[in-house]
């Protein structure tokens, strides 16, 4: 497969369906095409002939004096096969179909492929490059430093159109559409060497080989680019409906933060906060941490701010005494300096106070990031002798951002003056709503503290290499699998489990009484009684806990087998270890980004509380760590109302355990083990589901395979 | 006291500190108090005379011809006493104080009452009532049906500037300041009979008497004008330390959320979602439930807006098949028709598309609202040609929305264009981000629930007086109690419970071995041991479970007496009932709002998952059951896993006993049932803690008063 060289910066272009009709697609490609003269040649083609935009156009491709490196088509969708041909014919290299209702995507793009050439497209909006002055989009751009690139491409006109608002420039726009041959990730890997590139936009509604999209977001990441994501499916709608607890319980949202968490990437919830925190990201410093002050002239703006800034996850801190000092000098007595800061009419009476301020602020050690809220903005417009006084300041805050290294966000009542036009262009992002600003300033430091950490280069081998790890690529993460996944037994799971190191307790199969009474001479009582073969025993009837002693074992077995039928029970002993925290531990495999890892509040309220963190597999132990320290319920494993510490290090080693087995075993579609007893010394697991993909061999419900190390022995 | 008339349309206004330069809050004043010469006359004063805007000034209000019935005041805060003092001799019967720092507000505004006159501020940004032509405000104001009343004069201003964004006029506007007389709560009841104004923004960061605030927002609802609230606080910083574990869970906000659900107001979370849901108000028709069917041009646009339906609480059901056929029917086929309704190109073929397609879902009986996402609003931007028709659609949209009684909302990927203004002005929220529209949406759907729900007129003599109620007016909700309250006993609170209708197991008091034996042969193994005046027993190994027999009871006794001393302990039945659920039903004091009641989560792990919800008190039965259905572990009482569902009758009619007792006990700071054992039928509360107001008389720790009925019974 070549490169996407012919839709750099090609030498020449033709318009196939080139028109005067600006209700027509072939009239925006046309004249798109035609702003780009200067540096190469553009044709322009239609069937009727005639000119176009004062150009004479020719009435076929072969109609051209030499074949065009890159050919853009507007024409019907039965049209497109032969034109398509038509240029492959020519030599063309590069092609770009903005046609929907194209019959075989897939024929077409072999064809191209076979030609030596690459298609973008069909079905998308087209493409823009600013450096490059190619000009082939729907729309009007202005070039900048922020890429889109989006399988939508009307949300991708929609993020060019919020970022034009914010006053961003685009320095390359890529509309996939059907992906029939470029995939989106071809486009992302492809924009770590675009110099123009600072910054990506990328929406997504399926991410077919999610490993691959991890590999090209992780290069994005060391080329400098952050990226930031915008996807679907995080609604209820989106869940899984999984034969494990944990299956219902992640939604394909989950899979796709821990692939950007993965990837040092950060996900958008909408294309307005997308963009906000583009802004940030392209015009200030990044926070270095998440410690933001507020600077405003109404205490209720500063308390609303104070408020967002909390519930967004940053921190309120007071400020250092020193600078409180300096700041209250020179303001009125009713003003507040430790955080919020109010300049309670001090800004009114002298503008240059904002700078000032801000500029202590920022020098103070004490803030990651300055937010203003207020009145600043609307100065000049309400008292126009204020203008030129408010516009010196606009450009004390931007030198103060870069004097200290951190940013300055400025939320401002004015919607758009000539302050708030100053602010941007010296490099002040500027929002015209609280809560924009704080989300903006909450997915920076997000993005600082993914850049900051290290871009996993150890486990790279197993990014690359979806197989390897058992990934299925193709359709949309939390997807159902296709065929009807088969079951192991309890008995079977515990083996293979205790094989890769996870401990449980000791156990022996029973199938009839002989079997059990001499079960119960060989283990200590209480003990726990199960019925092998059933999933989600509790709910069936199929376990009976802290039977006391032999007698007690009996007769709950003959009531069990009398209820459930004949086949293979297990005898275990009960875990009586005080101070237990019960915990899920679980592996799934997504369609897109193959197995991933979970760990969770376990027992039988887990479906409740949905109280679960998830990861890629395989994962680190100190990823592992960290996972568990973000549960809700990880107080309960810290000591809990005075009970000794769970050993949360074993919890970690059989959470890193279970993601190496589902991460070597693409076999296993599920694994579930809930609960993880984890007291204060070790863990036992005391339930075990694994469900087989349908291809795998699996091991019969109610079966064992013949020696199969389990039958009859204790497995301690 | 006397009402607000002089501030309503005033025969004469003098503006005092009267000025020509736009920098001072005279300029203001008096610009904006001469807009309002055709209905009223206007002085202005200037202490040094001369002519301000093209009128003479007076040098002080004794030089003016006749008393003004209003006079607003700009002047510094030592001179603003005795120019208040000179109005109140004229015989001024309004006052309005725009100056901050004013030393004796208290003595100000006694003066001012005494005198028969009313004053709002000092500390204000002013007010404006568009129908009487009364401007005495910073900046400038358009004429509509929203009003705004707030504590924040600058907020307030915020909210204006985005209603003019939105193309939403204002109806009064009152900076109700520093409330030194005029209250929020004054101003309020007032606008019930403001014929102008149809909706009300309402900014408070107190709320004074809590009970005062829920009768005039009440008023307001019943007057047919909602009320969207804003409010601060929300933060983790704004969460009261309290000794109970429910007093942590609760925060300020959700009280506030309490008050307005028995007011029928919904709060809103920043300026601009409130200006949102309120342009959908003053637009459109009102939604009558949740579901919402989503148009759009674009999948993309169509999943994103679908996404957020859903997360915000919305509906997002699938059409019926003969509304679908309808659509399909002139549509390209790869449109998709359940919901979102994606026209696929087939708006761009015809703009008519979009009207009839919205027709066609507003008629279907399938849809509370119809959100349109996507491209609708720039197609006469991008080609001119296109203007005519779409602006055609966008009144047909407008009369759709009329005829079937639903609101129809657009978000457009235009800013503003001549098609979202001829949208606005048709009567066709419109809104620049798809989040916003769906915020909007989802506010008005739960204020339109409240609206249609009784406005409680059976509770109303609670409502209004908060002294029966044990209310403490003045503070802000959720702040500390100022002195260190007191606590009971746990028998003693077992004592006064047991009478209010609460169960509880048997129990004896002993405070020796002689009283513990005697105890053990009374009560049933197996035995619960409690040391009677420890808060939080469980944390300080002040409780024993599960004691088999009267060993156990008795050697738990000698070795917790001796760890924890002497004093009164207490034997009780372990509840042992099967398939029991452990609940919290709790009481607090809110010193704004008075008693509220809480239900949760209960047990060990109560503060974890933070589980509750509150209503003020006293509530009915059915209030009861509406909390407890809205709680996250509902499901646990409803039959969990198979387990047979718990009595939740009992639980409700614990809430509410509890609630009657908060109610008519003022002296009863905080009351806690944790946890209160739920079974298939019937409860126990099987600890219990009761914390008293400083001012109460109490039942000192650790010792029980004379003839305490409790002492040495069975509290049966």
């Amino acid at each position: 497969m070549t490169g996407l060289d012919a839709f750099h910066d090609p030498a020449s272009i033709a318009v196939v369906g080139a028109s005067g009709t600006p209700t027509k697609w072939g009239y925006w490609l046309a004249r798109g095409a035609l702003t780009g003269t200067a540096r190469r040649t553009v044709h322009l083609v239609n069937a009727r002939g005639g000119a176009v935009l004062g150009q004479e156009t020719a009435r076929s491709l072969r109609e051209l004096p030499d074949a065009p490196e890159l050919v853009a088509f507007a024409v019907p969708g039965p049209a497109l096969g032969a034109a398509v041909d038509e240029a492959l014919a020519l030599g063309a290299r590069g092609l770009l179909a903005i046609t929907a209702g194209v019959e075989d995507e897939r024929g077409l793009a072999a064809r191209v492929r076979a030609a030596g050439a690459r298609l973008i497209g069909p079905n998308c909006l087209g493409i823009y490059d600013a450096s490059a002055e190619l000009d082939l989009v729907w729309g009007q751009f202005r070039p900048g430093s922020l890429a889109i690139v989006s399988q939508s491409g009307q949300l991708g006109l929609e993020l060019a159109g919020l970022a034009a608002d914010a006053g961003l420039g685009i320095s390359r726009f890529v509309s996939v559409g059907s992906q029939a041959d470029v995939t989106a990730h071809e486009v992302l890997t492809d924009l770590a060497g675009h110099d123009a590139t600072r910054l990506v936009a990328l929406y997504l509604e399926s991410f077919g080989d999610g490993r691959a999209l991890i590999a090209a977001l992780t290069a994005l990441r060391r080329a400098g680019k952050p990226v930031l994501l915008l996807t679907v499916g995080a609604s209820d709608a989106g869940r899984q409906a999984a034969r494990s607890h944990t299956g219902a319980m992640t939604t394909a949202t989950d899979i796709v933060d821990a692939a950007c968490e993965t990837a040092g990437a950060v996900r958008a919830e909408t294309p307005a906060r997308l963009i906000a925190a583009a802004q940030l990201l392209v015009r200030a410093p990044r926070p270095t941490g998440r410690r933001v002050v507020v600077v405003t002239d109404s205490g209720g703006q500063g308390a609303l701010a104070v408020d967002l800034a909390s519930r967004a996850g940053l921190l309120v801190e007071p400020l250092p005494p020193p600078t409180r000092n300096a700041i209250a000098a020179g303001l009125p007595p009713q003003a507040a300096t430790a955080n919020p800061v109010d300049l309670a009419g001090g800004g009114e009476q002298d503008l240059r106070t904002y700078g000032r301020v801000v500029d202590l602020v920022a020098a103070s050690g004490g803030a990651d990031a300055v937010l203003m809220s207020g009145y600043f903005g609307s100065y000049g417009r309400d008292i126009p002798a204020h203008q030129e006084r408010e516009t010196e300041v606009a450009l004390e805050l931007a030198r103060s951002a870069v004097r200290h290294g951190l940013p300055v966000l400025v939320h401002s009542m004015a919607r758009s003056t000539t302050t708030t036009e100053a602010l941007r262009a010296a490099g002040v992002p500027t929002y015209e709503d609280i809560e924009t600003a704080v989300g903006a300033l909450g997915t920076a430091a997000r993005l600082a503290e993914r850049g900051l950490a290290d871009v996993r280069t150890s486990s790279g081998a197993e990014v690359r290499t979806p197989q390897a790890a058992g990934g299925r690529p193709g359709g949309r993460p939390g997807g159902l699998p296709t065929a009807a996944p088969t079951a192991f037994g309890y008995l079977a799971a515990r083996d293979l489990l205790a094989g890769a190191g996870i401990a449980f307790p000791p156990a022996l199969a029973v199938t009839d009484l002989a079997e059990l009474r001499h079960a119960a001479t060989r283990l200590t009582a209480p003990y726990v009684l199960k019925a092998d073969w059933l999933e989600h025993k509790s709910e069936h009837g199929g376990v009976a806990v802290g039977l006391g002693d032999a007698i007690a074992l009996e007769s709950s077995y003959m009531e069990m087998s009398l209820r459930l039928g004949p086949g293979r029970y297990v005898v275990e002993e009960l875990d009586r270890r005080p101070h237990v925290v019960e915990m899920v531990v679980a592996t799934r495999r997504d369609p897109s980004f193959g197995p991933v890892v979970v760990v969770g509040a376990g027992g039988t309220e887990t479906e409740l509380w949905r109280d679960s963190v998830l990861a890629l597999a395989p994962c680190t132990h100190e990823d592992a760590l960290s996972l568990i320290a973000r549960l809700r319920c990880a107080p309960l494993l810290n000591g809990w109302r005075g009970r000794p510490p769970a050993d949360t290090g074993a919890l970690a080693d059989t959470v890193v355990r279970l993601s190496r087995l589902a991460a070597t075993r693409p076999d296993l579609l599920e694994i579930e083990l809930n609960p993880v007893r984890v007291a204060p010394a070790g863990l036992l697991a005391v339930d075990a589901l694994i469900t087989l993909t349908a291809a795998a061999p699996a091991a019969p419900a109610g079966e064992i395979a013949a020696g199969d190390s389990s039958t009859g022995e204790t497995l301690r």
